[in-house]
């Protein structure tokens, strides 16, 4: 036998894992339905022409690149890519589908696949959850990408977290301030990012060894300090706004119609925060931008989005307004995990039917005909599947064992699985049509025709 | 501008698709529930030492090979291969988790990718769909199988098709009456399975350049002439049995189990039929076999499968007894597209809201103060979005404007895209806190506050 084993950074889901991510699933698209956004899903291979170029040196290291097939293939070249993130697919797919009506509202839930080193949490196989508005520059957009992330993870349980916000503009504005013409914007914006993570003393060394003086950062500094990061939103905006030049200011206005949208539509004043550290390190971003930290434990981003007003527009050649938010499933549903947030697990069937494979044989005269001379628990058999097909019928999941089995095995595997119900079959029910039913949970049991059977199992 | 494209043979399911795939794929899973199959997953990417060997020369040379990655790598050597199918994930899941208790029931829904020639309606990239039952010999469990694809089809909609059942060790019994011990097993099945395409002188041509003599072939013939095509399952199998040497009369007591079970598992009679010519060309088969006709119209198998003992146990080491059939789910959709058996498709947004940009402004009066000096129509814009975050609280899906609407576009567009309702508010409405509701369907039109709104929304 050979070593059998999954390839690297990959995973398999058992039943029960599938369970806990179907169940975030299913929840996370009556969300998103409820907004409006409809299903996209996109192939997982692209062509490299369309990957190429689109996520940096960095990314370009981590696409999986598929064999060229067919014949004379096979020889190293390749020309599909899989697929690395969602937003460059829906970009293809805004270019060869124009016919559709803008704003477009859509979703997507798919795999993505880099060849990032595997680590703790982190695999090479995992789900993206995006959705995106294109097509509309308005700040209403942007609102209901703030709200949809806040419904969706107060719908999965979460109940301290804040959707931080800034502002590409505003993060621009800074930059200016510090008044050297030579320092890239991207340069700063890379530092910044790094703040939750290295600390302000970093982030200054970080600034000085790209050659910005001591003086500029400390005039970074002191104006991100005139946001007190516990002030309600607006507050905030306004005790920022005197130190920012004209861009900073548009920032401002539209930072604070997009509060005032995500407020009217149902966004808890408290569960988002104007943050001008904010960075995110993509450059594709030009207007808001919005990250989810938990707070108490805190676990890192649940979420991370913002408006890019050129990327979807990069095979259309012109730009798209858009503006779309990322939910990390992934680590939702580790962190959900990890806090016990799952609804308790049940057994997803219900009941565990099963023909007795008991000592005392009922008489000839109770078999049926066609079942005369042959396995002396057909009848049971039969009874136990047309009550599978009667319990089915009514939309109650079950179980038919295979095999008859003596009662006490049947009971102890039944309360290993964990299901509610045993319905069992010996050769006295069969002849008088009727089974006898177990709750699992107090041990209670019945003899019951079918309607009844059916009336007890709804009820409980 | 490069041209855009999608890699050969792959598809992008835009929504209206998407919703048909969906339904498709939930009403599934509830079916595969309700029979207590469980849901698994396995990684889009295998290790090549899994897979190879596993596919037939055929097989092999369809897969979709990725290139190594990392340093050094990127010289055209493959260490992983693209999922081909669910069954040889599932044998290495169950060598790897050897936990899990048995009988395990699972259903696994998940794309597979294979390098065939693109054709119509014939893509590289396609939803697979199995249940299998692993773990049991049982005929309970080859019956669970049959009634699962009947209940599936049923559900969906299928009026006329059945479910043809055969077994392989008939098929074997059948070679043994050819009276040619050099006759290879694997000819005779192989041309069998080619039945339907090339009729019995094309078969029969078929077996002789395989060796096989006219007085064999004719004696074959005879004896799958006992069997009368519309003939009830038991009495087709009464039929066949003089003929048959002992493995026949094996498989003959095995197939009368299954219909049986089949039976009483709620299948009814006219939907299953026995059909000694089914061959079903691969050899992993053991047992049983059945595919899915459909009758009117004539439009290829909807499902396949059968018994294979040994396949999944492959990587254990030792057989493990399993029976499972594969929906074919990208067939299904087509054929119930072609005969338009979708409900019809509304549009899946229930409510439109827009604020209007009307011509009679609301007085400075009515404005409030926060948005004194700013846009006229924000008051609109607000009560718009506070409305739809109370739809949306009461489960109803709904869309906003991004911006302010003339009147008449608003019913234009919201036309166009079929939504339900149009819900506008003008700067009237905003300061009266009501809403303008029109049922698109028959023009009719209200004023109304947000409960009323609420309950005509529901009660439609």
């Amino acid at each position: 036998m050979p070593e059998v084993n999954l390839a690297r950074g990959m995973r398999d889901f058992l039943p029960e894992v599938m369970r806990r991510r179907q169940w975030v699933m299913d929840l996370v698209r009556g969300v998103f339905e409820r907004y409006g956004f409809e299903p996209l899903e996109t192939p997982a291979m692209e062509r490299m022409e369309t990957l190429a170029g689109k996520y940096g040196d960095e990314g370009e290291r981590l696409l999986f690149r598929v064999l060229k097939r067919g014949e004379g293939g096979h020889e190293g070249e390749t020309d599909l890519g899989l697929r690395y993130d969602l937003t460059v697919p829906l970009a293809r797919v805004m270019a060869m589908n124009q016919q559709i009506p803008l704003p477009f509202r859509r979703y997507q839930m798919q795999p993505v696949w880099r060849a990032d080193r595997p680590q703790r949490g982190r695999f090479r196989e995992f789900l993206q959850c995006d959705v995106d508005i294109c097509g509309t520059s308005s700040s209403v957009a942007d609102a209901e990408c703030i709200a949809v992330v806040y419904d969706v993870l107060n719908a999965l349980g979460f109940k301290s977290f804040s959707i931080r916000v800034n502002h590409r503009k505003l993060l621009c504005a800074l930059v200016e301030i510090l008044g050297d013409p030579s320092v890239r914007e991207t340069d700063v914006l890379v530092s910044l990012d790094k703040l939750d993570k290295i600390g302000r003393s970093g982030v200054t060394q970080e600034l000085q060894t790209r050659g910005i003086g001591a003086g500029a950062c400390e005039r970074l500094w002191e104006v991100l300090d005139l946001v007190d990061p516990s002030a309600p939103p607006e507050e905030a905006l306004r005790a920022i706004a005197p130190a920012l030049p004209e861009q900073g200011q548009e920032a401002l206005t539209n930072l604070r119609e997009i509060f005032e949208n995500a407020r009217s539509l149902g966004v808890p004043e408290d569960s988002f925060r104007f943050d001008p550290t904010l960075a995110r390190g993509l450059d594709y971003y030009t207007g808001a931008v919005f990250e989810t930290e938990t707070l108490e434990p805190r676990i890192g981003s649940l979420s991370g989005g913002g408006r890019y007003d050129r990327l979807v527009g990069i095979f259309l050649g012109k730009p798209l307004p858009s503006v779309g938010v990322s939910l990390g499933l992934e680590r939702i549903i580790t962190v959900m995990d990890e806090l016990g947030m799952f609804p308790e697990q049940r057994c997803p069937v219900k009941v565990w039917i099963a023909a007795l494979d008991s000592p005392e044989r009922a008489s000839t005269a109770q078999i049926p005909e066609q079942f005369l001379g042959r396995d002396p628990t057909l009848p049971e058999r039969h009874a136990a599947l047309e009550l599978a097909a009667l319990l089915r019928k009514h939309g109650i999941s079950c179980w038919v064992s295979p095999e008859p089995l003596k009662a006490r095995k049947l009971f102890r595997q039944a309360e290993q699985r964990g299901v509610e119900f045993v319905a069992c079959i010996g050769s006295k029910e069969a002849g008088d049509h009727v089974t006898s039913l177990k709750r699992m949970r107090d041990s209670q049991q019945w003899t019951l025709a079918p309607g009844q059977l059916i009336a007890i199992i709804q009820e409980s």
